[in-house]
């Protein structure tokens, strides 16, 4: 089980190779969010503009030197990739990462720029393949969330909102597997135990809500979403166990939703977010919050890598009520 | 003669109404840029986003309401009449602003929607036009730059540069008609004097450089610039006075490297910022100063009226030496 403890030891561990991400007001954000909106932006982490630098340094640092002469393999949608492609680069070590052939161009671009080996294969069969490259190459398989090292590691950035930004009343962070959800409120609930912890995931792939219900982690198969990063069919069942306790609301977003939060992100905010992360924004735009005028809410801006042509897709779109 | 006393008045003056932006560390964009950066963030001001409304605002608040009742006219390439039309409309009073006709879209749109009146105009001509329609209706002519009281204005951000981050080496500067620059730089200058003040405009418009070697401000006449806010043929005779004082280098960048700074201020520092805010970066990128790694480097992102149109002509853009 994840403890505060294994937080602290991650970020002792992995902060000479991170950065400690602004946590900024945005003060344009609140008329169109009916609340006091700061962002946390981890869409500024170091190199691969994305939290999950966190948790694949975490993990990656904690094998025996031994076990990772042979390199490493990540299972991704894209993000977790290039993380586990830039330490094994820092280490000088191969990567290979197994990828939806769905992902954006520009995070595979930006895997292979990073020097690692990109296998596209389909989505559901992706953990099996990964799985497989593993064990035929001799080398540890370097999992997205289901693992408490790479929660820890994630929740190294739950510590930094808890001390950046106290007062805070809520954060809001998107939901996949769920290993950045635990990190984070596992993190923030053992710290600052004031802020309440909301989630947002794609109301096409409502993981944590159909998991609440059974009281387990259940799949619920794939779907299409915009929110390209957030396309897991079921959260991790060690991701569940901390989150079904550390959670206080999931809000379920739908796909409109996601691009207005995304086209508000970046016209107002001035902020460019992957729709995996301005799913928090369209939450709210969505009503699906109790968000409040005054009340002080952190959006987690998990990532940044959007190309310019996923841009074209924002021109119809408005946010303004 | 601008005073720092004024700007300081002007502080208190304004604050009520304006946000005191953001100044975030960006290491990300340092492999680019050979130095350590960081980002004063105007684009985030409030509402207009735009540095252009502390100016603005000072002028406006320091007129006798007996003056304003009938409503005020400003000239401006679109930033300077969107804060104009948001002080209008907080004040109650109606605004008109004379606009280039080769203003983009974005910035006429928010004029309209913030309730003033736009009249479009030959760039060449729209001094003339604004001064007639002032006169015509009775009202004051709200200038954009030349005028110690929008210098007094735009120098409070330079007041929160400095106590922001003391230990800056440099700040680079977009210029124009150089209000913004002579209220930046008197304020740090005498307030922080061991930061260089680096200017940066268009080459393809370079009256500061011509200013400097004819000791006054001359007139390099009318030339198109994808850097849309940056426009003006003639500095401000006033604001020459203060920034042949107060400006250490002027860099001259081309086109062709304002659109890298605008790419590599969205693509890698995920901020979304004018051409004429990125010309500072370009200016880095073009090897115009004096950056080595380690300095710390403030660019001042003055603006952030990019419509996702405008974003095209990035598409083919590269920023990687």
């Amino acid at each position: 089980m994840l403890t505060l403890d294994m937080i602290y030891q991650a970020r002792e561990r992995i902060s000479p190779y991170i950065i400690r991400t602004p946590l900024i007001r945005s003060q344009n954000l609140d008329r169109f969010l009916g609340c006091e909106a700061y962002l946390k932006l981890e869409n500024m982490q170091n190199t691969v503009g994305v939290f999950k630098l966190r948790g694949a340094l975490n993990k990656i640092l904690s094998c025996p030197m031994e076990e990772l002469k042979n390199g490493v393999v990540a299972v991704s949608s894209g993000n977790h990739g290039k993380a586990t492609a830039f330490v094994a680069k820092m280490l000088g070590i191969p990567a290979t990462v197994v990828v939806p052939e769905t992902a954006p161009r520009i995070k595979i671009d930006a895997i292979k720029a990073l020097g690692a080996a990109v296998v596209l294969t389909d989505t559901a069969e992706r953990f099996r393949v990964g799985e497989k490259l593993a064990r035929e190459k001799g080398v540890p398989l370097i999992p997205p969330f289901n693992d408490e090292l790479i929660m820890a590691g994630q929740g190294t950035a739950g510590l930094e909102i808890a001390e950046q930004q106290p007062d805070l009343d809520a954060v809001i962070v998107p939901m996949s597997g769920g290993g950045l959800m635990a990190g984070v409120s596992a993190a923030i609930k053992s710290t600052a135990s004031g802020i309440r912890l909301w989630g947002a995931e794609p109301a096409v792939l409502p993981r944590f809500r159909e998991s609440l219900k059974a009281g387990k982690a259940v799949n619920v198969g794939t779907a299409h979403t915009v929110a390209d990063g957030l396309l897991t069919g079921i959260m991790g069942d060690k991701c569940f166990e901390v989150n079904a306790k550390t959670v206080d609301l999931v809000g379920d977003v739908t796909e409109e939703y996601i691009l207005k939060g995304m086209k508000l992100l970046i016209m107002e905010g001035k902020i460019l977010g992957e729709a995996s992360s301005a799913i928090t924004l369209g939450g709210v735009l969505q009503g699906v919050y109790p968000v409040e005028p005054g009340m002080k809410v952190c959006f987690f801006i998990s990532g940044g890598s959007v190309g310019l042509d996923q841009l074209d897709q924002l021109k119809n779109v408005t946010y303004e009520s």
